[in-house]
């Protein structure tokens, strides 16, 4: 069965990987773009997509009632994803958003409607598989290593340190482990700052050079022994097959899942 | 609650640890070893065991009998192994056994000799925790991942390859994703072996040099990404964690189980 | 001052480079380009190069009479650019070249112009600074460590296994440690390829996944410890350092270089 | 020919490798072993050396006097170690000495001393050929890549941070590039202490965890790709290698050695 898909944001780095994806599932097909411009003309006449037929919506809500698409991926912006959201629930359009800024309240709200409505939606911060499955791991992990420490490393144009994924896994670990300080007792750092940042007692080190993308170690040890789960992310490619794996998982669901982690076994 | 422990081959290298195992937990008590000499004696007689209060029998059974002990934690040979196992069942004593060699019938046989009992049991090949969850991760991650290479590095000692566990891995990701002959169909090998060995289309790849140890890593390869599994063991004491918890897990069975990873979550 | 350059195969994946990085770098001068195509227009007036102002020469001889470039850039096809290097040469250019293809031979004369020309000229096939040192280190860490083994990991479209990085690097090792068979004597492979290939008892292993770029290990194995030297190309970008370092030694040479390895200390 | 040697402080965890050493090396010989306690006993009768025969001195200059040995490798204490040097320059004894706490006179006085009576002595804080072999190729690569961190990994017993050898290789580093302010310039911690110490704008970054023995990763970072030097102490071993390597030079010097980097090629 091929699934009709309805893409928002098809010029932007991370829609441009998403037309290229659906371009090259066989059962997948696109079947309009919603975007601020070119409302009425068709993707292909637009720079970098020649050959990919689809109509140009900049009205989402004509976009569902005419296209009356199986799926909607939206790889917009925080405002933008959380009114495609709601619109194409309303519509009967499965959403699957990569958009961050959803409250919990958002959440709550969009879910009773994905329920009234008997339909899926997925809404993921993350779609690398294999960042997911990491943290999924550590999680898991941590339930027999109570001693870890996390290494990310980034490229040196990076802001902020630790990285948003260090921090998550920190946090799915102090959900399991009772909190606990590690090291010896009387260790001491001769250079301030050697011991990284902690969070609930888990060293988080932030490497940042050039020639780096974007790669993180979770390394947990016990008695003789270690053992080391670690994700590399090369290129943004990296995010399309987890949003493929959305795309096929939320034509089965009946409600709304947050998180990739939710729907890997 | 204090568990009563008796040890059957203390003077092994993997025993001498088991005894500092239970010296060094609270909730354990070493009851009794089961020794195939110095009968009667007492373990702090021995050479390396000064302080070490334990009675030593060479039969097994009168040490059951008599001792009564919770648990016998068995790392002997793999017919002695056997044996004990069954006694142990017998007398009503919960086997931890470290030892290989069960065959399917002997696993069933023992399984039902301890459902009848109302008694736990635990064997396992291999006691490491990290090897356990390396194995266990990889065959949750080859369902997202379809292509994967293993590399195993051992010291130059070690006659087989690849390694066991190399193999283990390689029949746990065989389980659950479809056979597939990975890597590019034109790919040549221009010095022969470059690809390594192959277990159902998965490379496997045996390092051996002076200084390792015992080391796996297995790589998941995607769009864009790789995660890695990695588990290093730097000694044998890496095995302790895992007879800790199977001690600790055996004693709220009622059946036998196989293989360490079932009773990790 | 300023190096002036001419680039012959801007339109290339890596000569595009090479013209960013000239543009990059302020002492360096983008003074013309050599292409089969666009005689006399300007590489501006070219599809992804507005902004960049050079006059483009499909006879490169004209080009070096007429410009009078410091250095040529080569990064063609292995005729045009032997023909370009010994072109360059005759009129005064110094070449920097990364195709391959060179005989003894040709580098023997080619040499023998430069002195005689009295200018540097660099020829290298490697370009990547990192990959040059790894192999540099990697020569020298021989002398101390006996036994060594290279896996070398790369995505699942290259054909051909070993890389040609890894087999210069085993030749490297080779030159300068005893011949030695490694491992256990008496070591066995249960699955035939599990030890890799092998050149000169030096174990090569090639890892080939999709999400991997162009990466490669060695590793050095003695009593009670390992050294590895890897390097990771994540884009082809990791040249360009070496293009910008070749630029600026070959100004100060008065012979030919074969090989980034003679510049590096 | 054979080299005779003396071992100073053979009960120590370092003498006993040094003592296991000498009897595995062909064309060395145990003439003499120097400790507190002991004195006119053989090595042979005490605990753990039994087969392995050798005088004990309590007094090093009667020692050196009556046993003439070719080298003195001494591992006991840092004034214990100094005063054996001495003694050993004075009696013609070249001394291999792997103690710390030599001040820069004492080096200059006793490489006169060495100097004056034309044999060879070899000082070294660390003998592990592997670590200074890292600690060379780091300082080597840091002229062509300036961005640099250091990752160390130690046991969790350790009680400073960073590692002398992080220090030690900081150093290295920083003689031989321009001091450099590292990251992104407007980089922000969002947790203190995520970019680790810094010494000379070098991030270092100490991991501690169970399992772990000794380990350090240097990781350089360029346009497009990473270069790692990274070793791996797997037990004390590994410092016997050097230990050996300096036995067989000091025997071709005619001075005072300071540092294994300096007899490394």
């Amino acid at each position: 069965m091929t699934i009709r898909i309805a893409i928002a944001g098809p010029r932007g780095r991370m829609g441009r990987e998403a037309v290229a994806l659906v371009q090259q599932t066989d059962h997948f097909e696109l079947a309009a773009v919603i975007d601020r411009r070119y409302d009425g003309q068709n993707l292909a006449e637009i720079d970098g997509f020649s050959g990919v037929n689809a109509p140009i919506y900049t009205d989402a809500a004509r976009c569902f009632a005419e296209v009356k698409p199986d799926v909607l991926i939206d790889l917009t912006t925080p405002e933008a994803g959380k009114r495609h959201t709601e619109l194409a629930l309303r519509y009967g359009v499965r959403p699957v958003v990569g958009t961050t800024g959803f409250t919990p309240e958002d959440i709550e709200r969009l879910t009773k409607l994905a329920e009234e409505k008997e339909i899926g939606a997925i809404i993921a911060p993350n779609f690398a598989v294999g960042a997911v499955l990491m943290m999924k791991f550590a999680r898991m992990a941590a339930k027999y290593f109570t001693d870890v420490e996390i290494i990310e490393l980034h490229h040196d144009q990076k802001l902020d340190a630790p990285s948003g994924t260090a921090l998550k896994t920190a946090q799915l670990i102090a959900e399991v482990r009772p909190s606990k300080k590690q090291g010896h007792p009387n260790e001491k750092e001769t250079l301030a700052g050697a011991r990284g940042a902690e969070y609930d007692g888990i060293p988080i080190h932030s490497v940042r050079l050039p020639g780096f993308v974007a790669h993180q170690e979770v390394i947990f040890g016990g008695n003789g022994q270690t053992l080391t789960i670690r994700h590399d992310s090369f290129d943004r490619r990296s995010f399309m097959s987890g949003v493929k794996l959305a795309v096929e998982t939320v034509m089965h669901l009946h409600t709304l899942v947050y998180g990739l982690e939710h729907i890997l076994e």
